[in-house]
């Protein structure tokens, strides 16, 4: 199981997260600053793929933290429709590993045009993305060369949380968010058995609810990418409005259960499944809902609800990871895919 | 292939069109011109299941044909996480077939004391939710006993859209609105032979973009709903970036390509599906398609684009009914399902 970028990218990740937060911090702190003086009152979000597993993130950082109401952008309505919104107290957060992303660029590019506050978050430090947002806030992952994102994402998520400290007026880290680093560390040194039975899986889904939201879309795509298996996210609610129909027995889902307000609805959700004769497993921070489990991975560590999609997206990785190992697809390089994507 | 009320009711549409045109614009008119005497800068729209495949819908309507920046409202961060948004100069939109969705509801309630101005989209006239909002709209689509939703959803795009021309000063339904019904019918009466190739298909793939991102959403959810396949909906520019490698050989593929913008791009992707391998079906208004198709619903009628999901989500509901039917699943009441589906 050695060998792979995307093996090595994923242990990469504790000290990513360690670089965010030292030599990050102060360009979040300056671009909160110009923010906070500029003042917005509504956030847009553009991003695809993994970026935009992030941006579901931040919408939910903006909304609660911040009060914030916040759209995931729709590119096609700028590149394609030729949407003229009017976007004064728009703030427009473009997410891009590359930075070179065609369409998201081009929201970013329109979006400054029609009125909006403009703000980059990209790896790529001279990426045309980065020159062309007001703000530019660098994901320092160093160079990614796995077709499938992981540092970058994780990267992305506390970039995001830190931006949200900024402008909620904080001039430090929060200690919380100083102990992710140890915390990844720990989350990537637990051992996880699951793989094996999704061998001959051609379908799953993943649920989780809130914050952690994004990081069942994160973990469906992850899959999907790497492995070929048809991988679904949904959030618990969604799940219930007509979806669950299709699990029945033996259908495998994957549960995310962070610690917080979630806890008691997923919980629920875990047990109902259980009861239509699907095959759990979950992702949580305590055994208790072994009992409805085929197959637990229990993270090693406890943190704040809105962080810990940072620590909850290390398993599905490793197991995306594992899973095409096994199925002796190369996970760096997925079939027709690349690392920069054109749509327009 | 008689007997279902889910079928039932997918002929009542051109009815239901009608009523919504003929009886509904007084009431869309009346509370357009209240929202444009007040005024709102950003829209959001809170729905589940169905609906909010028809909020997608009108996000794109917000967006393209208003100008006004457009969230899809997470429930949750009002009801699980008390956000304490402020939502001046917001109209908040909930949708939901009975109006009695829980988490919808409270959503709603919520953004008016937070300073929203509020509308519901209801067919439920005596409902909880149009009671808590500012405004109303009643679908007019009758009772719709069987669980997986088809009228009310084409109804709620035809209310949407109607609201939209109302708040860009309309005062009478355009023509092209006024043709749907009519169009409806063609639809209706069109044959599509594409349905036993389904019956061992466990998963597919529905694709389309822009305004028809919402009937691809549709469209996977009424499968996973009646007939238990894991169908998943990507946009076209999402599906490029990183799910397309799952898709190989055999796979199968619902296209859903209307005339307009995105034209174009959907053409490529139907190309590209096919160059590697994959089953592709389309829906669409003209033949030149099918080279790289495997089976083609023709669309016998043209309309613009920003209408087209009211037609285009027929020839799916008809899918999925038939093939309920073929695998002997009764449509309409899937398992573990009930018409009111109470989140929180």
């Amino acid at each position: 199981m050695n060998g792979t970028k995307m093996l090595k990218e994923i242990h990469e990740q504790p000290e990513v997260l360690a670089r965010v937060l030292d030599e990050g911090w102060t360009e979040v702190l300056a671009a909160a600053r110009t923010l906070r003086e500029r003042g917005f009152r509504f956030a847009m979000l553009a991003a695809r793929g993994t970026s935009d597993n992030a941006a579901l993130y931040a919408k939910y950082l903006f909304e609660v933290l911040l009060g914030v109401p916040t759209a995931l952008a729709s590119p096609s309505a700028f590149t394609l429709y030729g949407s003229e919104m009017k976007l004064d107290d728009v703030l427009m957060i473009g997410i891009s590993q590359s930075g070179e992303s065609r369409d998201v660029l081009e929201t970013v590019r329109r979006s400054g045009e029609l009125g909006a506050s403009t703000l980059s978050v990209t790896n790529g430090e001279a990426s045309a993305m980065a020159g062309a947002a007001d703000h530019h806030l660098f994901l320092r992952a160093g160079a990614e060369e796995s077709v499938a994102a992981t540092k970058t994402y994780t990267a992305s998520l506390l970039v995001l949380y830190l931006l949200v400290e900024a402008l909620r007026g904080e001039q430090t880290p929060s200690a919380r968010a100083r102990e992710l680093p140890a915390a990844a560390l720990e989350v990537l040194g637990t051992g996880w058995e699951g793989t094996d039975r999704y061998r001959y899986a051609d379908h799953l889904v993943v649920a989780s609810r809130g914050y952690n939201f994004a990081t069942a879309k994160e973990a469906a795509l992850k899959l999907m990418e790497t492995t070929y298996v048809v991988a679904e996210a949904f959030s618990a609610a969604d799940l219930r409005h007509g979806p669950i129909a299709m699990i029945g027995q033996d259908f495998p889902v994957i549960a995310i259960v962070p610690p917080g307000r979630v806890r008691e609805g997923l919980d629920a959700l875990v047990e109902s499944l259980w009861e239509r004769g699907a095959e759990v497993a979950v992702i949580c921070d305590d055994g208790a809902l072994a009992r409805h489990a085929a197959v637990s991975f229990e993270v090693p560590c406890s943190c704040p609800e809105a962080l810990s999609p940072v620590l909850y997206a290390i398993p599905p990785q490793i197991l995306a990871h594992d899973l095409a190992r096994l199925k002796r697809i190369d996970p760096d390089a997925p079939r027709g895919l690349s690392k920069v994507t054109e749509t327009w």
